[in-house]
């Protein structure tokens, strides 16, 4: 059996801040029968996830660049792979069977030809299957593991989160407070400043767009100084961030978004500072700390059923949505994670 | 009896590269004798350390400085803290005797009256005097700390010091190369490069000053990465070190030299490497890692009797050589460890 299998790709590599227009819609014809011993499994996509960090793929790399390419670069044409989940329609592999619902790397697509190794069966514990993708997915993974295992965060310290209202940034804001932390969060808008501080439960939250000078501003909602920061902008947040650390601070840097779309925009924090207020500046990878996701997971499953953590959705409709909601995080269009449904379930 | 007592001093706040005419000798008058119970002790001292940093406590601070001011600004006219050793004069504390042999933070002066807490007793162990300043001194204890604490280096890796003749960076290579790790080392000098390979071991160095790129000439030098950079310099160095440290690569923040003389020279390393290459940058104190010290100075004296560690030494003779010594520094005149003998033993 044939189907017509449409994706997402890009016309050409993007430059600088995307636009729809990069982007167009192609069709497939997809045999949705396996090959015995290819290691293929096919599956229909039901979510499929919509991240900035995607961006960093679709570009061109120069050669002063190519470090950045490690997640390999996506050329016109190609499937975006991207977090999803969804059902499976034919495997190679026993161990999935037609209508497994399954999660993990898929594509901007109806149908996804993945490796067996790509995807993990997904149990939806009662909750809604979008959680999958934001919370309960890569997004909590790396709110949890960036906050917790990086940073270290004892009762009482206070802890700064950039991109406040995002499907990370949110999460670790609630985690923290859920730990006891002091907790501010910068957004980009008065709605979502109201939404961290009255919905979310931060202690306060501000709107970079209104500041002038970043570094005031931190010194105004952290007095006596910040003990983490969970970075997910860089630039000149990050500088003023590292200008208002104390002693000992912790910085993950999860995100750069305001730097993915402008290539000379770098953060240059002063190092005398990391020097001496001894603070540790770390990248980090969700998939680096699978070892965590057991308790991250049971941890978070409790939290929401017993209704101590919120859940910032933002969900658009088809596939044909994908490039207006990925063009639309760079300008801050959404609230919380933003999922896109492929097809019903 | 009261004595005169010569000291260094600055005549005005530093701004930019320091000169000699910055600095003058000033003389007062000590009695040596101490009030009772007031926790002084007088030392006479025999050896100062002359060390980059201290330039930034001589700076004058701007608000936005005021966090570097940590270890306090220092005055024009009072006296410039350095580590050093000397004997005891006098003690208000029982635990010091006169003529006991002590090292600790005194300043740069014939003799200093400290607080008890300031200094240790001293014993050689039968290494000259002048090395409890450098190998086995605050020097040594930065090498040790922020390379197998920070850095966790394991067997194989490749290791970048930058600074590499200067007193912490010579120590590090030679740690690592110990430790059985590949070590390239830049300094500013043909000279310099050469004694790194044939005298300190290093496997490989270069003249940065011979360079126009840094990141191809550490391409050059590290083809499959740099594991570990120890950054004693700062700016485009570490910027360059970023662009080729090898996943989970590690950098420990221990100075930044050629930052400390002109405020708006930054680093700004691609955050985005730092991400996807999950990159640790971390700065240090020697004295924060004193835990080590009996590790550090048992492992480091086994290594020089058995003459498996050289040292760099770099002498000058009398207080007055002090502002030329210091300002020499910043010009990369010294090889190793720059201590200026106050008086004999």
């Amino acid at each position: 059996m044939e189907v017509s299998n449409r994706y997402v790709t890009i016309k050409t590599h993007i430059h600088g801040a995307p636009e729809e227009s990069n982007f167009e819609v192609q069709a497939e014809t997809v045999a949705l029968t396996i090959q015995p011993g290819s290691n293929d499994i096919i599956v229909r996509n039901v979510y499929v996830s919509v991240d900035p960090y995607q961006i960093n793929r679709l570009k061109s790399y120069s050669s002063s660049q190519k470090a950045l390419a490690i997640s390999s670069g996506i050329n016109p044409g190609e499937g975006i792979v991207s977090p999803g989940l969804g059902k499976v329609v034919a495997s190679s592999d026993p161990e999935f069977e037609k209508d497994d619902l399954v999660t993990g790397f898929v594509t901007w697509a109806e149908y996804s030809t993945v490796k067996a190794g790509s995807v993990r069966k997904l149990d939806p514990m009662g909750f809604p299957l979008s959680y999958h993708l934001g919370i309960l997915g890569f997004s909590g993974m790396a709110a949890y593991a960036g906050f917790f295992e990086l940073c270290k965060p004892r009762k009482g310290e206070k802890v700064f989160v950039s991109s406040a209202c995002g499907s990370i940034g949110s999460l670790v804001g609630q985690y923290a407070k859920l730990h006891g932390c002091y907790v501010v969060g910068c957004a980009g808008s008065s709605g979502k400043v109201a939404l961290l501080k009255e919905k979310l439960g931060f202690d306060d939250a501000f709107n970079y767009k209104e500041e002038t000078d970043y570094k005031l501003a931190l010194k105004r909602y952290f007095p006596g100084g910040i003990d983490i920061y969970f970075d997910n902008v860089g630039a000149e947040m990050l500088e003023a961030a590292v200008a208002n650390m104390n002693h000992f601070g912790r910085i993950a840097v999860c995100g750069t978004i305001s730097e993915y779309t402008d290539d000379g925009r770098r953060a240059a924090p002063s190092m005398l500072d990391v020097i001496y207020k001894r603070i540790k500046i770390q990248g980090f990878l969700a998939t680096d700390h699978l070892n965590l996701h057991s308790e991250f997971r049971s941890t978070t499953c409790d939290y929401l059923r017993n209704e101590k953590i919120k859940v910032l959705e933002d969900i658009s409709d088809g596939l044909d949505s994908i490039p207006s909601a990925f063009v639309g995080l760079f300008r801050g269009d959404n609230i919380g994670k933003r999922i896109v449904k492929i097809a019903e379930e």
